[in-house]
């Protein structure tokens, strides 16, 4: 019997792991998770991985195989795990009842090409295309509450489309006018691998773009949108700090409004939903007050022609833009409240 | 007899004045310049200011007054002071004989009615303005090798109109189409007094966008690129580093283009001009390879469909932003080679 | 009747009284706390003061009065204010019966006169000085059980103290050898309040000694350890990161030992201290394993004589520096696990 | 015929390679560089491995080879190369009649058998041990100006070493009594290689102390300041910046010393060096100040008693702490003024 208050964890060695398992550690309707490793470098607990878990974090690394995980209890399973890998796995684990919550990018598109085209891998195959869940809840918690496979989104996406979402929705775009993201993110998005242009020496007191018209998260932005290619640009920068995205997003209104009628929008759209919060006219949220937290916040400008509209969205790129949000779409198809453990 | 060799300082506390004060120091066709500041706090020299100078500027610091500098034998003055203490002091210099290079707003705009309402100060006198010169060497040096008066650029005003110059004097920009300039600058150019926002704490780890539809560079970047108001969309983030502005500009071009004619454009547009280094399509600069320089980095990506450009800008906001483009300018006042001093 | 699950918290406004804030608002045990503030700014809510809090810490700020917290039901009271406000308000405190956490320095000393001479202020009333217990929980765990007053330490004092303390009490330090505490802490620890030395661009990248022979952690260093003031060199250090204290001590043991036998006399003395973790021989802790929690980590290195030891002590200035430390002193004194709400 | 104006640089790809091709490219008194390199990564200019030398940095890049060097005209080689290759490299450039700068540890120690200790590696061969001047200008300047093979001292070593040498020289450190070298480097010191530990997230935001008792520069220290190896602890620590060394130095004086004493102690001992700065009684010198330079600074407090003493010391570990030093020392063996193309 498959038990959903016991969960696998698969990839506990990178940034994203670690915030996984240390949400999840000390979420109060689960089990001790249990931690999956493909290669564990000799470590026997997540403690001789990250030394900050000593002493309440002794939890042991487990050998991945899909016959350990599947021969467990385990109800479900997050995999924090490259998107090849991903793509094998989670077919597996789906087959053998667990229901899965996925942080690569394999299984985001309804359709496989654009898998392929963006990432340039072998996509999964396409019946699990179409019965994975995108997994922002303030759009689509009813689907995830039901799903089966949840799709966690890219980081930069989450900030792009929850910052935007409410105005496509809403019509209140010109037609024909392009939309400006200018994204901005911390050095733990680029994954723990060294690197030499994540070199401490290359990063801190030097800031720069990368990614422009090529960056993969672009069709997740897309298709949850709605907009089309030819009317967004999307571009990417690396800040000097650790955690956080903040995206500066540009758009051009069909009919002028007040300050008062955006932030309405906002107000209206993301009701009820407590990890976006949206910040009063004339303020503007910033990157600290995000960090080590699962919000998402937005706030904007309006121009005095009441046309032009700059909206800034930001979260913490581990918390509500992966592991985070990971653990609230989790929630959701626990059917306990959506922030457990999250604050 | 006014020596052109022989500079007074004018404001020598903040950083501006800091940078200025290194380069004039080692600048090996001037006499060492004579420093005026309005408040010593007790100090009697310039390293007592700042202790770096310690065994080669300790040079004396004298207070201001126009009578000690017109008494002088200066026959150039620097001004590192506040707008309102610039538009007082620049007129009685020149009347003296000096030529002046003023850092501050006070002289950037050709109509009063602009400085008073991006300001909210009064405005120099007119015949100030209509004499000033807008300090750009790369688009105004003969008009700047002849002035009297010389009104440096703001820093992100310079970035911004460095990058979008050749699109526009080439007439390459798409009509109606907006103009997305998403800046970003380290905490230096907000100035050295303490202030909340600015404490270590505050900044570390965070970003925020500030400023938006209200910064005082927007009316200097409308008149530089001929661009009107309605076009241009101007942000303004803090970067949690020291020294760097970083540009991120949105176009739509009317005709498609290669990689290669926009490269060629700003080549074209650039060719002679030491300062401004233009990148290879495909390559990106980045705020390390110009922190401690004068130059302007120029890079961009064009999209497939070769009508959709980014352009990257970034410099020294206290090098090409502020001081060293202060210096550039006075070496052609000078007729000198208009790097000296400046690598 | 005073309610010990209803406590006041007076000073919220700085670094430490936002850390003590977001603790004490998810503390399983207690109510929702009443905030008072000497100044509000304006502000009506803890979430107007600081941003982070929206959604989840919209606690009203309540103007500071003695008689206000008297007359509500608190049973307790945190006190992160200033020394001199502390030496007042404590007192009138106890005596309507409330049990008071103090964070200041006001009532860390037995004599009257060490306050005097290395605070430069008038000190409270004796009969306070003897009944306040000094707040390391691993130290003193059962007077402050039962304590009416605890004076929380100082941030730098509990990383020496606890580093030092199984080795004085062991009696393993050679009689007339120096100890050197070479103390490193980020800039959190100087405060909130605007300085010219505290603005980024004067600590980002930057490193300096401060405070060296006058630093006022000092007595609490010598008292606690029983060390004469001869005996011991105490420095700090301004580190270029928000949070965290890293202190390396020198000592020279009056017996050789084995590394084996130094990590036992360690994990001994810490038996049963959950907040204190003990570093295996021949591995060192680093701050961003503490940084954010309660804990204080402890690692050394001795050579091979046997007789040198290298101790390395690090903790959250703000956790277990401050507020963390000032929470697991007021779980002891409500009779619950030291940790609740600290993990 | 050699040119001493003509000098070759073997090792650019690193950061010392990168400041000294900085320096050496803007010396008045020697001709444009030839640079060598073991592995061009398909770079065929300095411009390509590092562009901030865009425009002002283009010379070419050439592979090495023994034959290359010696059948240029270069009178002169700086190897910034790894410890084995200089080994081998200086013989051979030495025979050929080049003078030599080696930035490694191979020609540090007068005893083979130090090097092999400390560095696990085989020693040169003796002849060349003898012949090697140690790099410090301040205290064997004459020697080095006749010097054939220049070893380049450690970065940590020559911020403790001329911290320490004015007083061992003077006989001032009470017998007996230890000497605590607590010191701490920014990221640059560790190399450019990529490493897991040197990544931007592991170093921004933490601090950490690393080699006790097994630092490779320790033999150094010994060896010029005299002092025996019981007698020293010297510890290293990691600092979230790029570029800096601090060393804090705890030592016993045998006679109690007032600070104008001690002041004047430095001042005498350093009359006429002026890459060594002492500061004033009462203040301490800061990371900032020498960041970028070839300057030491060098300041003192010193308790009532008289006796116990802390010097600090600090450097660019890049500047005077490396590629400064070597063309410092080059300066002396040319017979121009030392300071030539450093300030």
């Amino acid at each position: 019997m498959r038990n959903f208050r016991q969960v696998a964890v698969v990839g506990v060695t990178g940034y994203t792991g670690l915030e996984l398992a240390r949400i999840l550690l000390g979420h109060p309707a689960l089990q001790p998770p249990l931690f999956y490793v493909r290669e564990t470098n000799g470590a026997k607990c997540l403690a001789e991985l990250f030394p900050q878990f000593r002493g309440w974090g002794e939890a042991p690394l487990r050998p991945l195989s899909v016959d350990a995980i599947t021969s467990s209890s385990a109800g479900a399973a997050f995999l924090a795990t490259p998107h090849e890998v991903s793509a094998e796995l989670a077919p597996a684990l789906l087959k053998a009842g667990l229901r899965v919550v996925d942080l690569s990018g394999a299984f985001r598109f309804r359709e496989a090409e654009t898998f392929t085209t963006w990432y340039k891998l072998a996509a999964p195959h396409a019946e699990w295309l179409t019965e994975a869940v995108y997994g922002i809840p303030e759009l689509y918690s009813s689907e995830i509450a039901k799903a089966r496979l949840v799709a966690n989104p890219g980081c930069y996406a989450t900030s792009v489309i929850l910052g935007l979402r409410p105005l496509t929705q809403a019509g209140w775009i010109a037609p024909g006018t392009g939309v400006v993201c200018d994204c901005k993110s911390g050095a733990s998005g680029a994954g723990k691998d060294p690197r030499r242009d994540l070199h401490f020496v290359e990063v801190d007191g030097n800031f720069k773009a990368y990614g422009l018209f090529s960056h993969r998260h672009t069709p997740e932005i897309l298709e949850h949108t709605g907009l089309g290619e030819s009317q967004v640009v999307f571009s990417t920068h690396l800040l000097p700090l650790a955690r956080g995205i903040l995206s500066t997003i540009y758009v051009t209104l069909g009919e002028p409004q007040t300050a008062a009628e955006v932030e309405s929008l906002y107000r209206r759209f993301y009701a009820g939903r407590r990890m976006v919060r949206i910040w009063p006219a004339d303020t503007l949220p910033e990157l600290q007050h995000v960090a080590h937290t699962n919000f998402c916040d937005i706030g904007f400008a309006l121009d005095k022609s009441g046309r032009r509209l700059v909206i800034v969205s930001c979260l913490d790129n581990l918390g509500k833009g992966a592991a985070g949000q990971a653990v609230q779409n989790f929630n959701h198809m626990l059917g306990i409240e959506e922030q457990t453990s999250l604050q």
